[in-house]
């Protein structure tokens, strides 16, 4: 029997453990998808307790919490700290085979020494433990990237945002880690939503053009793509409910944002239309600024209306959709194709029965400029588990070029969550590793070694032009 | 190499037996979803020989001969009862890989003390030797039960069904077991169906409530609803083609429910339209009376019409749907939610691809009233293979808390069909024990035994309210 | 750590590597669908390189390439052949766990002698290797067909095709393998695309039957459907984009035909009733000679415009789609059923998230003619790997009788991909011997054996009436 959680984790041969050990290990991170706050980083903040680090804004923990009977006051309403902390800790040995249960104890280990079990009674020392450490001065934000290996970090950011702490953070000589942002237009897309004309009225204010017809509105993205080019950002994200081919004719689509701008409500196709022309639009502005585009889908936001009028969006109820999305997703990418203009894009589906489906769209749109200009992105969100990983890996394998994949990314809220990396390079390893032990691969270490430190670093440094 | 099916079958690793063996081998069996008949536990049937028990009615056994090129003769026709195992027996070696394969040798071993193996040349051997135990006069359907160690048992029960066989069975002190009733009240459901009009004038007589209207119908609902509750009834059971919500105003349910009275056709709309408005009353009394709700969907029923017009419904001619069911899934749940009403649900749908987009349903509605209030349920019909429980329990592991899983249940018609909980908990104990066996939780007996027999036993007990 | 590729290759245990060695390996191969080309064979060509071999025409590795950035002149383009060929060793290393990494060096191995690996480094001395052999005079196309052990070949053919070479082949006495024509009526059937008319223009040509009904298109099909049957068809293809069943009366299907033939547009629904109609026509016309259906779906095909138009169909730019075709199919085989005109059917889908809904569609239509009348095929294109053939066999034999199946085809254009018939039996035989180490089916050598050469050879003999 293994060891709970030792050094060779997850390795399960010796090719393995020589592939993350001497390979993997020693690559530094690029977490080029996160939600971190900028602010955080530039102030350099200090948590005062554990439960601010884990328990502040993970949804996930919050849904474990739920699902294990607990009152919503002790996950984001007013009980103390110190009695969120002992309900989550309650929690945890219920979460078997939880990626929850392998993270929590990557982090106590990794930043934190401590070897032993999170439970109910080893709270209150790990309590104590970790408190000590965050309260001690020299383990604030940038401690701790530091202590992770991070040379890069690329946030998500709202066409209107100032960037100013990504500003602060380049001029800082003090900040060792390039923090650049992401250009993430969601509202500018969604026509639908009651946010649509408040958010076109802020985009004109923020890039002095009176948005009020197609034309305004491309001029406007167009400032901001600029804006944001110029302080660094290469990457985008767009977050779909489910991927639409519908074209229109600029005439169409100028009405149709016309009459969204009125107040108006759009019919189903109008939506469908209007997304299609701005995200076809924004292709082709990624296409030209040599950025990657993101696409995530699949997704059901804000499902419990309750909850979400009382805590907002992102606080744990989501969840999967299960609609067939391979057409649109296919027709999309071959009409920014069949303009010359298709940029290195990075698809995401949060429905894990879309993996086949993904690798074999790529195959289709791939290109000379780079080795895997077009890519699945590693498994998303609530695939973001052993298993997930497995699946997305082997089915990559199997469809397209594993070899040119770009890799892990944190998608987290939380500082501690670059252990998330670790946890995907010993998968990996494992992956390979057991592949060769069965005889399915040359036990070549060099080109081996190769692959893993390309998947772990190389191949996302290079795709997104980072030369960190 | 392991020999066949002995006492650590699919237990791979010393936890895993361990676990098996020391915790989850003596716990009691609750079957709160089933499909047996209430009268043969009154009357304590004695089956005349194994072809009775096995292939009177088990359509599993009945598409493997069919897939086998037996004839109908030897299914559901004229042949002999001899005849009829002879066949079976020559299918079953061709069944590798299928449960069936390991179903029947647990029930030889467990109840006949038979050690071979079934196929064609033992077929006499095995027919005398069961023959003679079920002929025995000590082997009626209490004394299996006994043996089987089920405290509970929970049938599926229409709404107009007199229950006076469960009377019976409570008033009776000589039996052991707790069988309860359970709520299905699909043809009240299916207003597009020929049996509607007659089911509503029966549900009508049985309430003494005249349904002429959307209120009437309720009425009578509640009347039966009540006389169930009263009967000890806990569970309700839907078995839906898919998953729809597609709300309207009580006015305009009610003057569907009118058309449909008058033996006109309704529309899809309309269809949906009251569907959605009877299964949101439906939850809503649930919940009132602290009932649990079973959704059981993805099914396509009677495809061959042929051998439908011969033979009916359940006699092995379903397939699994792929339609996308996460909407209305989640749609559901919410409005009832919203209304402050919504019960403990149990989720089970026949394609098992939708296990992943399921599992993050549950943590969207999770209360503080008991742990795991949103459940998926155990792989379910197609899926109740060591695959697809693996896949499932992995699945629900990775996306929720597995340690307040409600577990297994037979949805069977016969009374052999306790092993199954043996199957489940056997591949429960390897899953749980190849984990800890590779360092991915620790190595404590006590929390680990606690889990394996909340799943296999206490979590249902108290989930449903047994007290058993 | 197992050798890489070595004579175990795949077989992880004894009971695994004694059926592929005493049992699967010694089996002839019956390669029932593929795209080879008759004339090849009847010229009995000889290729001049290694390139001409791989790449000529094999879009697997054209959009390995591809993926690897690398340029379209190495591959369909001006570059020499032995460029293209360096390109193409030089991607291979990074293909680890894509089946062309093990089709590759199985090919190398079995064809060529060649025990080592091959990279940018190796790529010179494979290609003369391999060119040396290739020019030899005696590794023309019936060399390797005869040193693979191939009995009979299946190609795939228009109605309209004069079959010239299989009747030449067939009064070839040197010829040793029989090759037989299959019957795909694809452009008969897609009334919506372009090459409707002028195709129903040459199959009236052929047939001597004016098109210009439905009846008539009927005649005209009967006559090709002789003319196949004549030279020894006993097999059909279908490629459909999705499964529907959209039924209408006759005189409304010939209205839409004539509409269709006079150059008009059909409307979606228009062209759902005339593809439901010729299928179930055809349907009854397979059931009526005996011949096998095989439905293939679930492909989006010529995703990238662009490239369509340079490189024409079947050139790598096609990908899975996940559209639902459950209620289709089930639809679909009930109403040949009805008719009591269900011939032997074999399903595919491309969506490999649909073997379960497949495996229970099975069990629905089986018949007495035949074990295993209705089939689901074997893991077809993107799905050809070893997860996908594991998946797809363990769906199975969950939900039909594995013992039945009538297993491997190669559906390549190569002459070399005989290799995985041998890839897919070492996997059969890993699983079936990874269940009896397990303990999961007893050790009966002789049963076990004889199961996996009934799903190597035996059943497609049986099945398909080859009697070879």
């Amino acid at each position: 029997m293994k060891q709970f959680m030792d050094k060779d984790f997850l390795l399960s041969n010796e090719t393995a453990k020589t592939l993350y050990h001497d390979y993997a290990a020693k690559m530094p991170i690029i977490d080029y998808h996160c939600h971190i706050n900028p602010a955080e980083i530039a102030e350099n903040r200090e948590f005062k307790n554990i439960t601010e680090v884990w328990l502040g804004g993970d949804h996930y923990k919050w849904r474990a919490m739920r699902s294990n009977g607990v009152d919503e006051k002790f996950i984001t309403g007013d009980a103390t700290d110190r009695e969120k902390f002992q309900k989550w800790a309650e929690t945890l040995p219920k979460c078997i085979g939880n990626p929850l249960y392998h993270w929590t104890h990557l982090e106590l280990r990794n930043y934190f020494g401590y070897e032993g079990v999170l439970n109910g009674e080893t709270a209150e020392e790990v309590w104590n433990l970790c408190n000590e450490k965050l309260q001690s001065g020299s383990f604030k934000v940038r401690d701790i990237i530091a202590a992770s290996n991070v040379k890069a970090i690329c946030t998500t950011d709202d066409p209107v945002d100032t960037l100013e702490y990504h500003e602060q953070l380049a001029n800082d000589e003090t900040c060792k880690v390039e923090v650049l942002p992401a250009w993430r237009p969601d509202k500018a897309v969604n026509i639908e939503r009651e946010t649509f004309v408040p958010y076109l009225r802020q985009l004109s204010e923020v890039s002095e053009i009176k948005i009020d017809s197609l034309e305004s509105l491309k001029v406007a993205l167009n400032v901001r793509l600029d804006y944001f080019n110029e302080r660094g950002c290469r990457v985008s994200d767009h977050g779909l409910d489910y991927v639409v081919y519908n074209p229109a004719s600029d005439e169409e689509v100028d009405a149709i944002l016309k009459k969204g701008l009125a107040g108006e409500k759009v019919t189903f196709d109008e939506m469908e239309k209007y997304k299609t022309a701005v995200l076809v639009f924004l292709g082709e502005a990624y296409y030209k600024r040599d950025w990657v585009l993101q696409l995530h889908y699949g997704a059901i936001r804000d499902n419990n209306k309750d909850m979400y009028a009382k805590l907002g969006p992102d606080t744990g109820f989501d969840c999967i959709n299960t609609r067939n999305c391979a057409e649109g997703t296919a027709a999309y990418l071959n009409a920014l194709a069949a303009k010359g203009a298709l940029p290195k894009t990075i698809i995401y589906s949060l429905n894990p029965t879309d993996n086949a489906s993904i690798g074999t769209i790529l195959g289709c749109f791939q290109g000379s400029e780079v080795a895997g200009k077009i890519q699945q992105g590693s498994a998303w969100w609530f695939n973001d588990t052993k298993q997930g990983m497995i699946d997305q890996m082997t089915s990559l394998a199997n469809l397209s070029v594993l070899g040119n994949f770009v890799g892990m990314l944190t998608d987290s809220r939380s500082f501690l969550s670059y252990t998330r990396h670790e946890y995907f390079r010993r998968i990996l390893c494992n992956l390979l590793g057991t592949w060769v032990e069965n005889g399915e691969y040359p036990a070549d270490m060099e080109t081996l070694g190769q692959i893993v430190q390309d998947i772990s670093y190389n191949n996302t440094n290079r795709y997104f032009r980072f030369n960190v």
